[in-house]
């Protein structure tokens, strides 16, 4: 089953709203075992709407359109699909009656106009939209061999009809060849490339199976899908393809699918039983910030102390005046202080502790914007780290708060 | 002149990635006088990227495909593109010195795979990409008629490669008809709802200015979209409205466009030579992230303190156990305490203190989670505000730094 989604609404061709909902239909799609291959969006325009669907038909078997279904004079999706298959719009109780029953529920004032949403393509099946007035659709053509699908826009919408009415009725009603599953394998510490040249020959791997590299701030991620006839089979598949990738890069691999390196490190953190105290100067509190966004941090981490100038490094983080003066802020042994500083303050046993220039400005003629140094101190060791990030404050920020993270993690693993 | 977005990429047919790049495109062109018409999307398939383009230069003056420019065998844009109108792939010294450049920068050992990169279509013109390695290319075609632009998927490195080269370029190359502007007026401590309601005339207004709300977390939007023959018609359209909103809404009103409320807060700060000590809990570092993601914002930002435990709450703020055995850790005594100990141990004109239930742990049968206090003390002043919020964690986060923003901002304005 060949699919594509199409989108309609000036707002998004103008930019003015994301489109979420060409990702969310596709994944949700994807694991039933319908295949998107094309999204595309177009404006509140009867030509180009029609152009889209006429070129839709002759290449997919299933095209769900979202958008222009609302009261007003420019949503005109069911009229321009009308034309497009040669159908009239007529008008249907049932929806009227369901509309004008929002009104009532909503306690607002019945408003005439919404009528404009209960005139829809002679022969379409409806489908209930618990959360809105706009009418949603299943419109077969080509003697059944085709389905045309209209969604509203809202995303609340689309998420609640696909959920109670869409993905239910292709479950029944379409013969789908299996279904998609994939898993995702997450990294640090090794860049794209070097992720790529180890597993060269599996991402050449070819449908049923696939494997893709997708890099993100800081981290890269090794995506396995699968495509077969069932869960346990697309499953089976994907733990081969794993085995092998885990096998040639296990020491990078910090989680999987939805796991995140802040919410890893804090399960580490509880379960050996370790606490914690932070340091930052240049990351600014986004370690702390990102720590304490996992539920249960407070089990672990008890103090950061964001420390912007020198005489707070001084006397909060004990840090000498002697060593930034010979040392300058910026340096290896400044990030060890900061770290046993904190470790001291916040009576943990570990500490971290974050120097760096996040820029624009502040660079000198031998450190440069994006230099950051980052030290981890426990009862027992010391590990520091010195990074060059390239980008704006907050890519430094961010990237420096990652590598500040990993290191931790290189602490704890195993 | 015609354009349109076309993104490639597998991770965006599948639903793994939202395309936030076209919509940053459509914004951003927009602005210009270029008139996105349509987003599409395909995989990373040559037939399919190949159709696309086709059918792209048929209809469209400008063609800018997104992704598909990386290193590794999966990114496949460039030879598709060159495929689709018959260039051959030229290696480019002047590419692969900037590749090299790149890794000895992040002083990462250089991988020969990277050259790939350096193989682009004939006669393109290389636009630099300060973020990445990815070449961004614009390829003039049809005796200079049309232009195809090439740009990576990272959202990072495609805003900075607009910024920096696109949109001069088409400035300085492109003659366009008319443009968009929007102006954006930035709201806090006033629901959406309520916006509604002071300016329903102006909402219904059609084009070619048009007004709209957009809610955002913890504030409220309201765009002015004026469409005119150059720019200077532009501003005038959008300033009589703007006028009418100001006069209704003005002291709601904390910025416009692209300033955001830490920017504000930081500005302020400094021009009233005031200086800032933040002492937090339930947000974790949040605050304090947010005002260190402002360049300058070391000229009045001294220290933060995450003070999770009540120990830390005690020892480095001085807090006294007295008064959280009375009145809890989340209370108005508590954030004052906290205030006015940050104030004291940062050597600051104004202390923050915020202290809540973030959950979704922690609730007790007077406290419900997202209960949230914070307060501002000064050397002349004391304020404090008590909030509930609901949602999950990182949204309770979020609007306690949102609010605790405001009120750092309701301190200062005027």
């Amino acid at each position: 089953m060949k699919a594509e989604i199409i989108s309609v609404g000036t707002e998004l061709i103008l930019g003015h709203v994301v489109n979420t909902n060409a990702s969310y239909i596709s994944r949700s799609m994807a694991e039933i075992g319908i295949d998107i291959l094309y999204h595309s969006a177009v404006g509140d325009n009867e030509e180009r709407i029609s152009d889209s669907l006429h070129r839709a038909l002759k290449r997919s078997d299933i095209i769900i359109t979202t958008g222009g279904l609302g009261p007003t004079v420019d949503d005109i999706t069911l009229a321009a699909i009308a034309k497009t298959i040669n159908r009239k719009l007529v008008f249907n109780k049932a929806i009227a009656e369901k509309i004008k029953d929002y009104f009532r529920k909503k306690h607002i004032p019945f408003i005439k106009a919404s009528f404009r949403q209960a005139y829809i393509p002679e022969g379409s099946l409806w489908l209930k939209n618990a959360v809105g007035t706009a009418p949603s659709l299943i419109i077969q053509c080509e003697d059944g061999q085709k389905f045309i699908v209209c969604l509203p826009g809202p995303p609340r919408e689309v998420t609640t009809i696909l959920e109670n009415e869409l993905i239910p009725y292709f479950k029944k009603h379409i013969k789908t060849q299996g279904l998609i599953k994939s898993r995702l394998i997450k990294l640090i510490g090794l860049s794209e490339v070097s992720v790529d040249s180890k597993i060269k020959d599996i991402l050449k791997l070819e449908r049923p199976t696939t494997v893709g590299i997708y890099t993100n701030p800081g981290e890269v991620h090794i995506k396995i899908t699968a495509k077969a006839g069932n869960e346990k089979e697309c499953g089976e598949n994907i733990k081969k393809i794993e085995k092998v990738v885990r096998k040639r890069l296990s020491k990078f691999i910090y989680g999987v699918d939805n796991e995140n390196l802040e919410g890893v490190v804090v399960d580490l953190l509880i379960k050996s039983k370790n606490t914690l105290g932070i340091a930052e100067s240049c990351t600014g509190g986004l370690v702390t910030h990102r720590i304490t966004n996992i539920s249960g941090s407070s089990n672990c981490f008890k103090m950061g102390i964001v420390a912007y100038g020198n005489d707070a490094k001084i006397a909060h983080l004990g840090v000498s005046r002697a060593l930034i003066t010979r040392y300058g802020t910026v340096s290896k042994p400044v990030a060890i202080a900061m770290a046993k500083g904190i470790k001291k303050a916040a009576n943990t046993k570990i500490g971290i502790g974050i120097t760096g220039i996040a820029g624009p400005t502040g660079a000198t003629k031998t450190k440069p914007v994006g230099l950051v140094h980052i030290a981890l101190v426990s009862d027992k060791k010391k590990m520091s780290k010195k990074c060059f990030f390239l980008g704006k404050r907050e890519d430094t920020k961010f990237l420096a708060s990652q590598a500040a993270l990993e290191l931790i993690w290189m602490h704890l693993k195993k």
